[in-house]
This record gives structure tokens, sequence and C-alpha cells, in this order.
């Protein structure tokens, strides 16, 4: 390797806020979505790829979540001006797919996709400019058993990927409920729907808070207002005392069977017709789903599921991880929320002015992916090959031939394609493959007709325990027939 | 669906030049790469997934072939003015990685990566803007062996997706022995490798162009210079005939045997080093590749492989197809190429200043998949979902607990949740859906304990021929208990 000269050379880094992903890595991530796509196929669901680059105008620029309005794309103009950006999310193209083929597209169209997404933010520890999606929509479907159908899909996958049940819950609740509860507090008036937005808007983002601020600081909110830690002050949605009990009642309106939460339910959203609406649907998706056995160890009614409910116009589900891990100081903690969705029904509109209902889900893939980890679902660590290591320069036919033979086998196998000079380095090499076995032939081995099995994990054991009893009978290298090459080491592999 | 008035909607569309893909060319594109890497990962290559982003400056801007220097990237600049880009091919971020990591990975470093590159040039029929690439390369080996070694993986990578030995053939190639040829033809100094680099330049175009300018085009071009059709004139490479005489011998090289070509280039290399050391590695490759079974009916050598012989540094392949299919006009012709590559030692160097021996082959997605498709591999239709016909509201559950109960025993199937008041509709549906049999349970069926099922399959056959002798005895419709539900729907499906 010659030394050049040259004046300025480029970083060899990707851009801020990018990451690579090497081996396991990407061969676990794929594992786990293949299998989610197997159970969403199995539902009717087809796949749908669209491209990375969609125009701006057909992305709608900016997010549709209200919480978050400025979070930008990746965007810049083309040839003609027009202005392209990276998709943001899997949804905007389905919009754009749902518009541009609704002649064609089966109604209702049930579709997965699942790829990477983009967004320019600040990049931060384990926050990334590029991530993957995962996404399950039934687009053109009124009907809450599309949302009920999709809950239950969404219990499978984790079943299938090695979520065990009870390790999760699907919880469900709806925007309608939500709706009658703030007819009944005063801020929705059926007749004049634009009335009191502004008052909405503060009791959704109160509730939105209640995790953080608990439940007298939302009860500030809908109130008069709240002064925090630092002293600044966030005005109030203006309720009284006896209609922020409506909201407050709704957040906590869970109770032990589906049953009962929406007998509670009912008498919250008192004579709101949209409640009443709400209500009956949260009835039919629990029947529907109760008939197929997906019970309250699977998915439950939830109002206490706020999280989404300002972008949502009917059933919103979010899904939680109810094992513990340990955080960053610690303490046990649950895993969390790895999914969410719900039904929003102005998907299309923009394109055609005409509303289509739809429903969807999107699993945080790297969420789930560090909960099937945290769970030792998946090692993070693959299997490393068998290596065949160059003692004779000139026999390297020989070498390719043994590592051809335990290929044929199934057997992941290669020849060391390094300087042979240095068998340290051969053996070092692979060792940093995570090689369980390495083959060697030398001339005295290959004038005897044998090669020697060296077992790199026995090895690196004995390495870091020499007295481990349980390996003391175990060779770790042994002489064998060349001929038997195959079944050695397959031996040997365990 | 209500009608509104908006201003301005915008166009749903992609952007010109990129195109989305639906069920089946998602699942065939991906059954395709799965085998493929099995395969690769068989041999020890890792997969390394990095992002669609980089920086300009690491990418180069350019491709880093000579034919194209201006074929563009889509391109931006970022918060701080860095100009980002996303990656056109996956050569440019191995080689940023191989130079990041040099300390981390294991050496050689085998890898492989598949996904989407992005090129902003203009598109045309069938040229899009965002295209699938599957590379597999070497990095750190300076050895013959890393060639041979790919040149066997891509034997079995086709014949795994299910291109039969025959069918496809490797050719081998070597850009030192053309080395040998020039200097042999006088436009190679070995003293001073800078001199008859324009004529070199136009030695490599001029035999780039064999397919299209036959034998005397060429040898115009390797001589005083050639006129085309239009009257416009190309400048020569200034060779006497007896010169250009050696450089047609050199494409045309190729014998009956390995052994016959190699003794043929020998002679048209002559006392060249350069020559020589070319003719050597491809007699080793040969050997090697020999040795391994992998002889003529699979792997070539064929100094007539001149494809990106400017661009590589040693070894050169490139797979063939050597069925044939209909082309536009009706007529026969070979499949042609799918996958190419070759030796480029300079990957690294851009990054560290260092000589890095690298080596790598990249398929054509499209092109492998569209021969797939002509070898009727796969049918580029996905089997559509047992559709489960809604016939009463009230009975969702039902219909849901048959959906559930088919996708429990592995069948595909989905719940009609269209309105259902047509019944017409949904068996249009399932037509869209290219449905093999629709559930039906009406009333009187469920009263009965029955359902219906419909072979839509045998339908749309007796709508095509009637009379077809082979239908005449299979029913199109049978009505069987509701217990039986799973084993006659398997049993209709075949």
């Amino acid at each position: 390797m010659a030394q050049d000269k040259q004046p300025r050379r480029p970083k060899a880094e990707p851009p801020k806020g990018f990451r690579d992903y090497f081996g396991a890595e990407v061969t676990e991530r794929k594992a786990m979505l293949d299998a989610i796509a197997e159970v969403y196929q199995r539902y009717g669901f087809d796949p749908l790829e669209t491209s990375a680059v969609e125009t701006v105008e057909a992305l709608g620029k900016f997010l549709p979540d209200v919480d978050r309005p400025n979070e930008g794309v990746f965007g810049w103009q083309d040839e003609d001006q027009d202005w392209l950006a990276l998709r943001y999310d899997l949804t905007a193209p389905l919009a754009r797919v749902a518009a541009q083929y609704r002649n064609d597209l089966p109604t209702p169209y049930r579709r997965y996709a699942m790829g990477p997404v983009w967004r320019n933010e600040k990049p931060g520890p384990g926050r990334f400019r590029q991530f993957y999606q995962c996404d399950a929509d039934t687009v053109g479907s009124a009907s809450v058993a599309a949302d009920a159908e999709i809950c239950a899909m969404l219990s499978d996958a984790f079943e299938v990927v090695g979520i065990p049940r009870g390790d999760y819950v699907v919880k469900v609740n709806n925007r309608k409920v939500l709706n009658g509860v703030m007819e009944v507090a005063g801020v929705l008036d059926p007749s004049d729907p634009t009335r009191f937005e502004a008052e909405r808007g503060i009791v959704l983002r109160a509730i939105d808070k209640l995790d953080r601020l608990g439940d007298a600081g939302v009860r500030a909110l809908l109130g008069d207002g709240r002064r925090d830690d630092s002293g600044d002050f966030t005005k109030g949605a203006g309720l009284s005392g006896e209609q922020a009990e409506v909201v407050v009642g709704f957040t906590s309106a869970r109770r032990d069977t589906g049953a009962a939460t929406v007998a509670r339910l009912r008498e919250l959203v008192g004579a709101s017709v949209m409640g009443a609406e709400g209500v009956a649907e949260l009835e039919q998706m629990a029947a529907l789903l109760d008939a197929q056995g997906y019970g309250a160890d699977r998915i439950i009614l939830d109002p206490g599921v706020v999280r989404g409910l300002g972008y949502y116009t009917g059933p919103v589900y979010e899904a939680e991880l109810t094992f513990e891990i340990l955080d960053d100081k610690g303490r046990k903690r649950q895993f969390g929320s790895v999914a969410g969705g719900g039904r929003y029904d102005d998907l299309v509109k923009r394109f055609t002015g005409q509303s289509v209902p739809a429903t969807g889900v999107s699993i945080g893939v790297d969420r789930l992916l560090a909960a099937l980890r945290a769970k030792g679902r998946t090692t993070g660590a693959s299997a490393g090959p068998v290596v065949v290591t160059v003692m004779d320069r000139d026999r390297m036919a020989d070498y390719f031939a043994m590592a051809g033979e335990l290929r044929a086998a199934g057997i992941r196998a290669e020849v060391y394609l390094g300087n042979p000079k240095q068998f340290g380095n051969q053996l070092k090499y692979a060792d940093k493959r995570a090689s369980p076995v390495a083959v060697i032939q030398g001339g005295n081995e290959a004038a005897a007709g044998t090669v020697i099995l060296k077992d790199l994990i026995l090895g690196a054991k004995i390495a870091e325990n020499a007295t481990l009893e349980e390996w003391k009978d175990r060779p770790a290298q042994v002489e064998i027939p060349r001929a038997d090459l195959v079944a050695a080491v397959r031996k040997m592999l365990g």
C-alpha cells in the first residue's frame, strides 16, 4: 500500500445524523420485518413500494401532526424548478398512490409498506435522520371492522416476531368519544364545529401531556392556565371545574372490563350524538375482537390513550410492551409504546376533493427491534463463517474445494484471502469474523490426507476461563481425514 | 364522499422518472434478492446497509466511469451549507465505509449490499431515476482468488434464483492483458505511464464500441479515424495497421478452451511484463475455477468482454444470459448482460491516500428479474386472498371468525370491508384481488350451518371458454358444512 501525496482528502464519514448498519444489524431487522410482512400478507394486505422521492406538493411539505409542524424534509429543486423531497413517512406516499390509482386499486385497498423515511431534524443520541417505518393501512373502508382487524393483526405480528402474549397490549380509544366529552364540557358546538377551536386545541394538548404533568397540571390547563417551574405561564381552555371533571374523567374512564369501560363512557358523553357514536364504535370493535378470541389479555379499551387523538378522527390504537427493562439509571420501567395508529378520513381529499375513510398502524421498527434484543429474542451477533486458512499459497484450489464442500452442505464458509504469510493474522481474522471453526491444512496434513479443525468458540471460552470443567474433555483442535471434513465440521458446530 | 371546493389541488403523481411497485412487483424482487443474499451469506459475505444520503464530498459527485462523467446526482445543501446527495451506486458508500472503519473491519472485508440508488438523469421508457442495485465486493485482497470466488458465487446465485446452467455464462477478461497489448501496439510506455494517454483513451473507447461499429469501424478508430453516416469525423488513435491488428486480435482472442485462449493471449502480449502478468492472472483464475468444477459451461475466458475495461485495473467479468427472447420487433435475440464487475484498486485511496485492492460485482436487479419473468420463473401475479363476503352486516364477527380460521391454517384470507349492500361489488372486488375462492354465508346458510364456496379461478376459466372439457365435472360452487370450511377451501385451492 503506497502512500500518496494529496492536497485535501474527503472525510470518510456519513452526513450528521446518518449511520451505517453492519451484518446482524441488517439481518435481524430484515428477519423481523419479513415475519411481520408474512402476517400482513396472510391478512390480505398487499405490499406497496413507492420511491424515496416525492414532489413537495404531493407530500404536503409538513408532518400532518399539529404538534410537530416544523419538522422538515430534505428537499431540492429539480431541473424544472419543481421542489422534490425525501418522504418523511409512508402515509403521505400512500395518500398520493390512493389518489393516483383510485380507479385501479380495489376498494377497500389494504396495503403494507416497509422502508426508510427521512426527517430533516436535529440529530441526537439514538435519533437518526433516516430510519425504518413499517405501516399497514386500509383505505376506503368506513367500517370499524377495519380498525378491529388492524388491532388483531398487530397482536399477531408481535407474537410472530417473538413478543409473547402478556408482554404486549393493544389499547384502543376513540376520538369521537372525546368529541362527545368536549361537547358535554362546552367546548364543542355540533351546530357550529368551528366555534371553540382554540379551546379544543388547548384541551387536546393538555390531555396529551397527562403523562408528564399529571392530573393537577392537566386540570390547570383545562381551567385558567398553568405556570410551570420556570415561571412561564400557559393559557388554559377556561373550563369550569365541573367541565374539566368530564374531560379528566374521560382519560381515566378505563374499568376492569370492556363493558364497564363502555358504560362509564356512555355516562360521560351524555346526550352527545357524536359521543354516542364513538362509544358504539368502541363497543363494536370490542365485540368483533372478543368473538375472534382477542380478549383483554391482548386488546383493551383504554380512554387513557391520548397520543394522536388530535390527528385521528375515529378509533385510535396504541401498542405497548408491558415487560420491564432497566432504564439508563438502572431503574425498572415498562418498555412502553412500540406502535400506534388510528382512523384518519381526509387522506386522499387533498388530491381529489373526496373524503376517503382510512385507518392504519405504524410500528416503530427500531423500538420493536430493541425490545426483541431486550427479550433476548435476537442476539445482535451473526454466525461467522468457517474460515479455511491458507498454509500453502500454491494450493488455493484445494482450500477453495474445502470451502465449496462446506457450502454445498449448507455451512457458511470462506477461504482466507488476505496475505497468508503470517498465520497468526489468519487466526486474528477468524476471530474478527466470529468464526466458529478454522480449517488448517499444511504440507504434512496434505501428504497425510488430513486436515486440522480448530474449535474457535471453545478456544475463546478456554481463554476466558481455562479451568472450566465442562470444556475439559472437549479438544479444541482435532486432526481428521480430509474426506470427513464436512461431517467433522458439522459435529464441531454442534 | 362529499365533494369539496378547493382552489388548487396537488397533482397525484410521483416526480418524473419515479414509479411505484405494487404487490407481486415487490414480493418477486424481494424473493430474488433474498435467494441471492443467502448465497452471498454462505460465501462469508456480510450485509452492509448505508443510508441513502452521503456528503457530496464522500460521494465524489460523479460516476467513476469516464464514459458517463455527466450523470448527476440529486443533491442539496444542509443547514451548515454542506452539500449532501443521494447515493448513485453502492460502491461509493462502500469506499467511504471501508475508509471510515478500516481499523475495525476484517481484512479482507467481504460485503454485499442491496438497495435503491438514485440518478439525476433524463428519464426515458423503462429508465427510472431510482432503481435497485445488488453488489458483492471483497475489499483488501490482492489475490485473483477473490475474483474467482466472485465469479463462482455469481454462477451459484443465478442457479439459485432459477436460471439453469447453460442459460448463463460468466465471461472473464483482464485489463492488464489489454495493457500488454497496448504496449505491443506502441501506445503504452511502461517507463512513462502518462505518455500516450489520449491514444489509449481512443483505443479503449474504440473497442468498447466493437458491438456497434464492428471490426471495420473499430479498425478505423484505431487508425486515422472514422467518419460516421452523418458525416461527423472522429479522430483515431493513429495506430499502424500492424499495431491495430494486435488490438483487434486481443478482442477476438477467445478460443475453444481456456488453455488455448491463454496461449493466444501470450502470443499477443509478447514481451510486455504487465501483459504477461494479466495472462498469468487469467490462467490462475481458470485453474481455481476448474478445480471447483466451474468449467466452460459456466465461466469462460473471453477477451471479447470489453465493457468496463477502462475503469477496472485487473480481472473484469461480465455475466450474460444466453437464452433467446423476442425483442420489440419480434426478432429472436440473446437476453444478454445481467451483471458485471472487476478489480479496482483505488477504492479507498481518495479518503486515506492508501491504495486498497478490491474486486466486486453488481447484478442488474431489474434485468435479472425481467429474465426470470421471460423464463416463466415468476409469474408477475401474486396469489390473492380468499375473500369472505358479507351478506349480513350484523354477523361481521362470524365472517371474521371464518377469515381467522383460514389464516390460522396458513391460508391468505380477508373479510370484505367495503359497503356490503351490492353483492355484485363484492364479487368484483374479489376479482380485482385475484381471489381464488369467495366464501358466502347468508341467513339461510347460517341457519343450516353451511357456507357456500365459489371457485373463482374455475369461474374465470369457464367464462373464458365454457366448453372446456376439463372443467366439465368440477363444480364452480359448492355448499359445505361450516365446520368443513378450512378443509374445503384447501381442497378448492388444489
